[in-house]
């Protein structure tokens, strides 16, 4: 086997030439990863073709005992990069320059870079992927979307002789993990975010967490993939989960739902007048804001918000600091992927499955798909969007009010599926759940529905995913 | 974009130069690709970076009319692998010497292949992956295994720098059909068979779907992608589904489980006294019977049974021909992969994933990532392999039938879980189910029992899997 190895490969290394590795940051993922390449030398070694050696690890502060040998450490990141034995690059910084720089100062070098830098890639690929393309180096980042869970790969990959329609994602930990236990315990959301900082689920700052934009980048880095399109985080719709009470957890529960942090990506057809499950349109009204200006061309809508599921939905049982992302296509249906979102070593286990790709991609002159991004479709604003709604209104408890809340819902083209009344006197509520309805649409009734006199407010309003499953 | 690409390609073919395709075999997944090929035909130029085109179909009747032009199609697929236009192979054929001559013949003309063939696969994956070595051709085969579903590629590639445990599969959509109508109906496997047939879902010769040869082939392939390690189906422990009968649904039922086949892959740790779920051992018998003769060396398990699984387990919900995987790996924790495991479309989106890929490797200079089998861990004989066993006795209503019955099991080192008594006089049964113990005692005791007065018969015995997690 190793005689047929050194004769076939051609990207330069033998079989005894070893691969030289830097990994730039020592966080929890960071840590994983050096401990890995020390620990299962023999193994990489025998994967690779050639022995993986770490040539060094960039850190912020060098006086830290680190349970490695201490000439490992460098606070210099560019002359790391920089070093004539490192070929492989992993970048696990975070940030946005400083990463920025060092994984083009490596990438322009030649030297593959595995990256897990979710903001980075969300605002940059093309700018990376051209400098991979340019020196025929690798750019992986199998990490940066749902940790542990080959997703990345199997969009770049599997699904690249196939048409995605719809990628679907619980693709935050942390927010994952403050929904399911506030619809566990009854808890606020205050509290329970304090309790999930407490046990480690959360940040000390959890803003790019429970605000939406650590999952918006995610979820533009699978729409890119999925779509071969260029999706940045600007292009996507975002809203956070500061605003979720316990009443919308008790309201979900009511009508068969929890509520959940979705990413959504989703082709909206251009022609045949298809709605978003696939299904031909009935109501021209929904078809004309389905596609209204784009002629035959599929436009692309990602957004990530909270959304009500039915219980029965796969998501909805995926809980805690789990992740799952369900992808349809047009020929492989509906698949679904669940694991471990987040977390040292599940993430570390994706980092070196890249890092072995590459560094094999090294050893035997191969090389990693590139950049797939010629469909170039066009971003569908949200406001073109038809989602199914949750509405729940404090009305004055009298006659009339459904008559009055009713009428505001038709006036707007918006079509109910259920209300539900509940409680008396000041607590008195309405439940109002819409068949499909553009966000603009449902925008303009909440507006109208704030103005009538029997309305004392609109509490909250959520969208209500996955109910054509 | 077209620029970049012409710069950078190494493999020979430019942007204008076409890629051709062979296609062996037009059954189901045969006529889906060839639709794809010449629907799609844009999309997957665009992905691929040059044109695919289909030079020809092989095929046992020309005089059929399958909606392409008569041209394209043959019955010599040896004179079209050996055409000077054709790179890429796709052979859908199925059996075996024609099969593997074909998948010979192009990987030695440096042409590379996707086979869907679990089959030739399970028994031929070295001689053929050897094949593609010396010539640098790929050698693909996603769909071998659970449709569309990528699983190959995830272990090859995503797992390549873990060190996966376990792999624990519904691979055989037919007899997940059938299990899942007889768990559904309380119906018997005859009838439910009939009707699966009737369907569609089973074949008129139904022996290699219910006597678990399928799923045999597709668990050597798994296992020998998880572990590094050559496994051929005669490696597989195998059990098939045909003596399941409706008494077995309803015994397992009371127990709050259901019935599936399952692909179990599993590591056996050599030191440290592992038990097979990852904790270490609490008893000396058990740990003896893990690793009594190999020392420091993992060994392999790997078998294909009929087996009750706790309702609530992950795998219980995979209903009718759905597939669903589940990999444990050490960093990466239980990862799992979920949709159509069978089915012309299906199973062709994972052949033109394939396919891409190696087109894209011919146009970049690529390559796919070789066998890796260097571990090549020793393969644990049934006989030693403890898992948990419910066994069904019919008996004499009289007392002192439990006393001599757990008697049997005690005296053979089996330790019981739980025991049930069911009904009178002649209906009378109990329904043992055991804590871990190895096959060999197993089968000592359930000969002892047959051998008992008291005992009428043995009905059944089946294993209890999945109740650690």
């Amino acid at each position: 086997m190793t005689e047929a190895v050194n004769q076939a490969h051609t990207g330069g290394f033998g079989a005894e030439h070893p691969i030289g590795v830097a990994v730039l940051g020592m966080g929890n993922v960071g840590t994983e990863v050096v401990r890995i390449l020390l620990e299962h030398a023999d193994d990489l070694r025998a994967r690779v073709g050639a022995p993986l050696v770490l040539r060094g690890v960039a850190v912020r502060r060098t006086d830290v005992d680190r349970g490695i040998p201490a000439e490992l450490l460098t606070t210099d990141a560019e002359a790391l990069v920089a070093r004539s034995d490192v070929d492989l690059v992993v970048e696990l910084m975070g940030g946005m320059d400083t990463a920025r720089k060092a994984i083009l100062a490596a990438l322009h070098g030649g030297k593959s870079v595995v990256t897990a830098n979710k903001a980075l890639l969300a605002d940059y690929t093309g700018e990376l992927a051209a400098a991979a393309e340019g020196s025929r180096a690798d750019l992986y980042f199998e990490a940066a979307v749902a940790g542990a869970i080959p997703v990345v790969r199997p969009l770049i990959q599997s699904m690249s002789g196939d048409r995605v329609n719809r990628v679907v994602g619980i693709v935050n930990g942390t927010t994952n993990f403050v929904l399911s236990a506030m619809d566990e315990t009854g808890a606020d959301y205050a509290g329970t975010l304090a309790e999930a900082t407490r046990l480690g689920y959360a940040e000390a700052d959890p803003t790019a967490d429970v605000e939406g934009y650590d999952a918006a980048a995610k979820a533009a880095i699978l729409a890119s993939l999925a779509f071969h399109t260029r999706v940045t985080a600007a292009d996507v719709y975002r809203e956070g989960i500061t605003e979720i009470t316990a009443e919308d957890l008790e309201t979900a529960d009511a009508v068969g739902c929890t509520v959940k942090l979705l990413a959504i990506c989703e082709r909206m057809p251009g022609t045949d007048r298809l709605a978003l499950d696939g299904s031909v349109v009935e109501t021209p009204s929904l078809a004309d804001v389905v596609a209204p200006q784009t002629g035959g061309k599929d436009r692309v809508s990602v957004r990530v918000y909270p959304a009500l599921i039915p219980r029965r939905h796969p998501l909805a049982t995926v809980n805690g600091a789990f992740n799952a992302v369900v992808v349809e296509a047009e020929n492989a249906g509906r698949l679904m992927f669940y694991g471990q979102g987040a977390g040292g070593a599940p993430t570390a286990s994706a980092v070196m499955g890249d890092l072995v790709m590459a560094a094999r991609n090294k050893f035997y002159g191969g090389r990693a798909p590139g950049e797939s991004v010629y469909a170039e479709l066009p971003i569908a604003p949200i406001g073109d969007i038809p989602t199914r709604y949750h509405v729940n209104l404090r009305v004055a408890d009298r006659t009339g009010v459904l008559q009055a809340v009713s009428g505001k819902f038709a006036e707007h083209g918006v079509s109910i599926s259920t209300v539900r009344q509940e409680g008396y006197d000041e607590g008195a509520r309405l439940v109002v759940v819409t068949h499909h309805a553009p966000e603009s649409a449902l925008a303009a009734t909440v507006a109208a529905l704030a103005e009538l006199d029997s309305v004392t407010s609109v509490t909250s309003v959520l969208r209500l995913e996955g109910t054509e499953e």
